[in-house]
C-alpha cells in the first residue's frame, strides 16, 4: 500500500470568490473529499447506514496554511497522509499542489483529526465508537509506511572508526 | 397578516465568485432561508423532529431569473409570496431587490414548489404528507391576501341584456 | 460531435443536507461544472482573461425539477444538451440520472440560459458580447445534432397512394 | 471599544450535512462573515475597490476545534477577538457558543491569520500591503483591550526590598 493517497480535483467556478481565487473553505472541502475517496479505495465509506444506526467521521479539528493562490480551472493534486491512528480517531495531513511553469508547487498544507461516530436511528446524539477493525488495520499500514522525517545524525566529537 | 414575508440578507464574501458578483446558487439559498424564516414567523420550522420521524420541505422545482448583478457587501431584500397552497405542496414566488442610486431595483425573480415530506426514524425513504393543519391555514391566509393581477374587462360589442 | 456532453460526478458529503439527501443547489452547481467541462472539451474555458478584459458566461435564468432523491456517495450522470445558440446567449438542457437496481433512473431535469459577457480591467460593469466565433460554430453543430422530438404523422382521411 | 466583536448567526438548512449537523466548513464561513462585519463596524469593508486596485484580506492560515455539535435552526454567537496586529497581517481568535438548557456552551474555537492584500486592475497577482492606518489604529485598540491571561506571579526566594 502506498504511503499516501492522491486525488486530483479541478477548481470549479463555484469554488472561487470575488478576489478571483479559490475561497479558503474549498480546500477544506477538497481535503474531506479526498479522505472519503481514500476510505472508498479501502472498501469503506465516509458515511454508512445499517439496520440500527448511521456511522461517519465528523471532524474534531482542522487547520490549513495557504501558501500560494489557486485560480479557477487549475487542477489541484491533494496528497493525504495518515499520521496517527487511535482506537476512535484518525489524524490526517494533506498537501495541496499544482503544476505551474513546468514544476510542481505546494499551494497549501492542512491537517485534520476525525473521529468515528455513530448515531442510532431515532436518537439525536452521536457518540464516538471504535473504527471498524478491518479499516483500522489498513489505516495503520498506511500510517506506518510514511517515511519518517530522517533524524540528522548527531554530531560526535569522535568520528566512528577512528 | 401581510401578503408577503420580507427578509434582508447581506451578500457575504463566500457568496461571490471570480466574476466579482454573487454566485447564482446563492440567491437560491437566500430563497430557502427566507422560506424557513417565514415558517418560523408562523411558529413552525423548516425541518423538525418528533419521536417517530423527521419532517421538512424538499423542493420539487425551482427557477430563477437574474436581471441585474449583485456584489459583495450589498444588502438584498427578499420578498416571499405564497402563490398556491395544496394539501401537500406550497408554491412560492420571490422577488430580490437592492437599494441603488436612491431607488429600489429588482435584481432577480424566483419561484419554487416545495412538498411537505416525512421520513420515519430507521427508514430511508421520504414520503409526501399533508401540511400540518395550522400551518396550512396560515399559508392560505397569506396566499389569499396577495392582490391578484386585475383582469382587464374584455371589450364587448354587445353589452349584456340587450 | 455527439449531440450531448456527458459528465459523471459523485455526491460528496458537503453536497448533502440534514435531510440526508443532496441539497437542491448542488445539482445546479453540477450543471455549471458540466457546462464548463463542455467548453474545455471544445478548447475553450468557462472564464478567461486577456490583456484587456475577463470574459465568462453568467446565467440569466436557471430552472430545475427534482424527480427523485440523491444520496451521499452516489454517482450522478449529467447529460448536457445545447438547445439554442444565439449571438450572445446559449440555452442548455441537462438531465441527471443514477444507476439504481440495475437500471438508470432520471433524478432531475434542468435548464439554463447563459450569456457571454465581458468586463474590461478597471471597470465594474459586465456587458454582453458575441460568443467567440469558433466556439459558436461548435455549439451550433452540437445544437443541430440533437434529435428533434419526432412529429407524430397527422392522421389523414385519405391515405397516400389511394 | 469593546474587547470583542459579537455576531449572531442562525444555522441555515444549506449549512447542514447528512449527519444532521452543521458542516464543518460553515463555521469557518461564519468566522469570515464576523470578521467582515467587524470591519464594517469600524467604517471599513472586507473587500473594496478604488480607481487603481482592489484590496481585501485573504487568509494565510485557519484552524478550528469542534467541541460540540450544532444543529439546523440553532443560533450561534460568534465572538471575535483581535489577538495580534502586524503591519500587513491580523490574527483573530473566535469562540462559538449556543444557548442550551438555560446556559451558554462553547461549541467551537477557531483562529485565523489574514493579510491585507491588493491587486492592481489588469494584473493577476495579489501582493501584501500595509493595513490602512486608521483601520490598523482601531484594530490595535481592540487588541490591547483584550484582558491578557494573568501571569502567575513567579515565586521568589527573596522578597523585594530585602
Amino acid at each position: 500500500m502506498p504511503s499516501e493517497f492522491i486525488r486530483r480535483r479541478r477548481v470549479e467556478f463555484a469554488d472561487t470568490d470575488a478576489a478571483g481565487l479559490i475561497h479558503f473553505t474549498a480546500l477544506l472541502r477538497f481535503m474531506e473529499e479526498t479522505e472519503h475517496a481514500f476510505y472508498r479505495s479501502l472498501g469503506f465509506s465516509g458515511y454508512w447506514r445499517t439496520e440500527a444506526s448511521v456511522t461517519g467521521f465528523p471532524r474534531v479539528s482542522v487547520s490549513c496554511e495557504y501558501l500560494a493562490p489557486l485560480r479557477y480551472g487549475e487542477e489541484v493534486t491533494i496528497r493525504l497522509l495518515v499520521r496517527e491512528v487511535r482506537a476512535k480517531a484518525i489524524r490526517f495531513e494533506a498537501g495541496f499542489s499544482v503544476e505551474r511553469g513546468g514544476g510542481s508547487i505546494t499551494v497549501a498544507r492542512g491537517e485534520m483529526t476525525v473521529v468515528c461516530a455513530t448515531r442510532r436511528h431515532g436518537e439525536v446524539e452521536w457518540e464516538g465508537v471504535e473504527i471498524p477493525t478491518e479499516l483500522e488495520r489498513q489505516l495503520e499500514v498506511a500510517a506506518s509506511s510514511i517515511p519518517r522525517p530522517r533524524r540528522e545524525p548527531s554530531p560526535r566529537a569522535d568520528p566512528p572508526g577512528r
